[in-house]
């Protein structure tokens, strides 16, 4: 089959508005069904829900007291109290129980005499003072939830004080997902030599929108895997013919495996292949005419990113509609860039952000863009929207920020921008433990990033370990030189043990810095910046070896983890960085020396409940146990106050 | 038994802080454990989650085109092209695809040249360039999720990737619930004798309950009702002792059949009896002890307000607290009270209010103060917080709405605030069925009230019915005397019928209002302002009847559906008020003549989405027939613009 090639691309929302009004003229929406009041949290209410019966169905005491008939106590004074015969013209009621027939008003037990046969009043009762008269809640025939309204616990009450046992509510959309790809397995079925060799890919985006869609009120139904080939997947779709929406997920881009958008075309209507929003923007839009049915089809693209954003644009927006609702807006945040953010015209992009407040202003740390990085969701706090006329965010202008958690959650993180460490990871893991309203955010972008974020104001602190050759001091003089007026305290969080990571057992036999200059040896780098990197550059200097003569020098990484995956998959065979993140993947270390890692915080910050939690964390024993556990660490000096430092403004 | 007192009221916050510190000196916590990946949705990982295995598990291709050794195409050019054998040094591949071992890049299709049996270039290819590196995404080891993160879509990708397929989660609460009351009965028994009579209660609070339970990721548990009566109540506190909470229903008050505190106090400890807030305030929090277990205890109030909040202020932070989380703040709005709001200082006061955003301007309507008004929470936009230090909130200063519906439906809401008429419910579901994004939130209020609103700017239509007695004329005059220099349209929603609504069957023989001076007939009359108490004073001094000499003349009603109701229930003999509330409950009517009832739309809206999407449905052939089916309307000029007006600055 011949490449595809893509139809203009469409801007999303008219893509999506063009999509829905096809599917109001041609396509069944799901209809409605009643069900049991117990079993309707999630639903909506698909025409008004009027009152059965009116609540309260009775008057009832409002209070503790007497009910008596209002009348009967004009004229009390204090000076001329007045006595009610207990049983006659006074009944003792609760709170809740029915009124007497001849009583229309409660007086409180607090406002009375209590003799043995009578009450004692000393100033009138109004009518229906301290009384739920009948209907007071609902009235018999009023509406009490309209068309669109998702049912949850306070409409249940509702519901329940109305008398409605059995709400009529939207049915919900049975939606077909139908995953493609002949290299697809089945979650629970992948081996991991097959994974490891590429010959398998687990399928789990079907899991993906089997959640995003029962939170959406639809009932997901995952078909088997089709492989590659556009008769087999026309025939699942056929299959799914009694669904009301049809996903097929991956291949909707223009490689020569890509049928999706060929074969939603030969089953009806292909209304859109293309939108102009990244990640998503080989969506596929379309109507299916299977039968007698025209059924809506989404053709879905495969990476994660792509298919979870393709899902919430398109996908949810049609269930709402069927549920005559607006799909919920998250909460949104206006939120600086840390960095300029260029972005392609035209294009609408959605990054995901790490987002946090330091001093009121809210930062927003861009994760990788790339459209296969499922973690870049996962780890997000929201969503930062740049809209397709902007060539990309400045570092001063807010862009807005769609929330994926609360907005307290947010509020409760402090932000590190700085050095990667393992053990930042592990020290989030135990704030939250002990504190949950907060968190460490940590972005990683080297020591020397970090060190320029905060003189910006945009992080909370930073990890750093920044050698200073001259001196042999790590730290100090960076600061000096690049954070400006602010001043700061540097703290110990470890020492740690730097070395060249090898593959297991170390085959080609590296032992020091001079093993790789002119060798052949395939080094992997950090990134320019970062205190590895320094080290390196340091060694080099010291044992007079070009970085041209290193095989690799220009492959950067960003995190020690990264190299150590580098050396791990065979990409290279030596890069330098910290025992933990060796022993993490069980391969060989050859160790160079110890270094200072440590947080660098703005003495402002010293006072703040959050800093004061991590200083508590720090200097715990359960986190210097748990550091000593990944080796390569000392601790001896962790949570230490090394000193205090300002640059020259 | 005698009546309680409540020990000294305590500040939620603090209550909540003393509840939970000692139920982690002295409870156990629900623990952790393992399930499917599939089932984890909206579970919380109990500690950190690791990677497992590396994502993407190995090299792939990022784009389709062909795999090929970087240092094989260095010197390539425009002028000097490159050819690479296919086969041998350069292999097709597609997106996702694994690299062969000998390949370090990819070139796309786009940018070579193909001919027969090899590939041609015309620049050099970087190594790892359009390569999705082995461990990307993640790499094993990595955290995957902190505790404390709640499992969503994403979150499930995430763990996929990571070849987590059994993720480590905190179990589930289980929450026994306890509803106790010797007038409930189960929601599904109750009979409409008993319960108009007052003999039954219908029990729906444990419903709301678990509802709110479930949301929070909790297990509940409702147990038969205990009767009023300690000692069941304590044998039924002792059947729950596997629950990790245990929820009393109602008895917390001081009455004489409230026994929950007692029956806390007696198991274990009470530390808490009455909070500073309302509603809510009879709230208890206790730890009982049950043979070997210590279990956290609350009682909640029976108001289905106060519980509700009380679950929202006390259970569900328990719940996220047991989780490691804090519990999800919803978004907050700035709004202002569109009347002054008195709280009683040293209570912190929960107003459920309906928004409405009137040029920027969040303005909150609030709804009925009792705690008994389930209505008043399922109809709630958000709830409005009076902090205790206050004495309440004044118009021209914002409190803090915390939103029970996402903000984009507040948006798009049309406020209305006048007179109240029963086909402005049925506008309300028409709009929202036709226009999803809209609805029309209504305030009863009065007309005049709805014009001093207007003019105030704190609604975008009013519906009145004013009879300016001198003319004849409805409507025009009271505009141009209350509404300022704002230029308004009048438009005709309904003419509608008004009369005396009396009993079925009219047992008195109330024909006119001549039949109810000095008759005795109770009479239920409307509030000050309102157009039906316009009308009904005319008519009375037209016939110069005194309103002393009606009985019940000062009893007021704000809707014509309470005024049917409070005939329906026997409360009075007659009330005035429109054909359609008679019908609704099938009361007897004494016509007096139509009225027009006219929507008040200052001209400046006329231009809002909004507004022209409501005048679209009130001009349906669909809301005349609606209207028709109500009876007692005239729609003939339904949808007219009666003209359009301005008073006098």
């Amino acid at each position: 089959m011949e490449r595809n090639i893509y139809l203009e691309l469409t801007p999303p929302a008219q893509a999506l508005k063009i999509w829905l009004d096809r599917i109001d003229e041609v396509c069944a929406a799901p209809g409605s069904e009643e069900v049991d009041l117990e079993q309707s949290a999630g639903r909506v209410a698909s025409a008004a829900i009027l009152a059965k019966r009116s609540s309260p169905a009775f008057h009832g005491a409002a209070m503790d007291g007497y009910a008596v008939f209002a009348p009967d106590t004009y004229g009390a004074s204090t000076r001329r109290p007045l006595a009610l015969a207990i049983g006659k013209q006074a009944w003792p009621v609760n709170t809740g129980q029915p009124l007497p027939k001849a009583a229309n008003a409660v007086v409180m037990i607090e406002e009375i005499n209590q003799e043995a046969d009578a009450i004692i009043l000393e100033k009138p009762v109004f009518p229906w003072q301290h009384v739920r008269k009948t209907g007071e809640d609902l009235v018999e025939t009023e509406v009490i939830l309209p068309p669109g309204a998702l049912i949850g616990a306070q409409e249940i009450g509702a519901l329940a004080a109305g008398g409605i046992m059995r709400p009529q509510v939207f049915k919900k959309a049975k939606v077909a997902i139908l995953p493609t790809g002949s290299d697809l397995v089945k979650l629970g079925d992948a081996n991991e030599t097959d994974l490891a060799a590429g010959r398998q890919l687990p399928e789990f985006n079907s899991l993906v929108f089997s959640t995003m869609l029962k939170a959406a009120g639809a009932e997901p139904i995952t078909l088997p895997i089709a492989p590659d080939d556009p008769e087999e997947i026309r025939r699942m779709v056929w299959t799914a013919r009694d669904a009301d929406l049809i996903l097929i997920n991956a291949g909707t881009s223009a490689g020569s495996h890509d049928f999706s958008a060929h074969v939603i075309a030969g089953l009806g209507e292909l209304i859109a292949h293309g939108v102009s929003m990244m990640p998503g923007k080989p969506t596929v839009l379309g109507i299916a005419s299977l039968g007698e049915r025209k059924i809506p089809v989404a053709g879905i693209p495969g990476y994660p990113v792509s298919a979870w954003l393709a899902i919430s644009e398109f996908v949810l927006p049609l269930l709402a509609h069927w549920q005559k609702r607006q799909p919920p807006r998250p909460e949104m945040m206006a939120a600086f860039p840390v960095k300029p953010l260029p972005s392609k015209p035209g294009m609408e992009e959605k990054l995901r952000v790490k987002l946090g407040i330091v001093d009121g202003k809210a930062w927003a740390v861009p994760l990788p863009r790339g459209a296969g990085t499922i973690t870049s969701l996962s780890r997000a706090d929201a969503i930062l929207s740049i809209p397709s006329a902007n060539e990309g965010l400045d570092a001063g202008k807010p862009g807005l920020a769609a929330l994926l958690r609360p907005r307290n959650e947010i509020e409760g993180a402090l932000l590190a921008i700085g050095s990667h460490d393992n053990t930042l990871d592990l020290l989030d893991s135990l704030l939250r433990r002990s504190h949950p309203r907060f968190r460490l955010t940590s972005a990683h972008v080297g020591s020397l990033g970090g060190l320029l974020a905060l003189a910006r104001g945009q992080a909370h602190l930073a990890g750093s370990h920044l050698l200073d050759p001259e001196t042999g001091i790590y730290n100090e003089g960076a600061i000096r030189k690049h954070l400006g007026a602010t001043p700061v305290a540097l703290i110990r969080l470890v020492d740690r043990e730097q070395g060249l990571i090898v593959a297991r057992g170390n085959p080609l036999d590296i032992r020091s810095f001079e093993n790789l200059g002119g060798s052949g040896i395939r080094f992997i780098n950090r990134q320019k910046g970062s205190g590895t990197r320094v080290l390196l550059d340091w060694e080099l200097k010291k044992r007079g070896i070009a970085p041209g003569a290193i095989a690799g020098y220009e492959d950067e990484e960003y995190t020690h983890m990264n190299v150590a995956q580098a050396v791990l998959s065979g990409r290279a065979d030596a890069g330098l960085g910290v025992r933990a993140a060796a022993n993490a993947l069980g391969l060989g270390f050859e160790p160079v020396g110890f270094e200072q890692y440590d947080l660098v915080i703005p003495l402002a910050y010293l006072q703040d409940e959050r800093v004061i939690a991590l200083l508590e964390v720090i200097r715990s024993r359960e986190f210097r146990d748990a550091v000593d556990t990944l080796g390569g660490y000392d601790t001896a000096r962790t949570g230490e106050i090394v000193g205090t430092f300002q640059g020259s403004s």
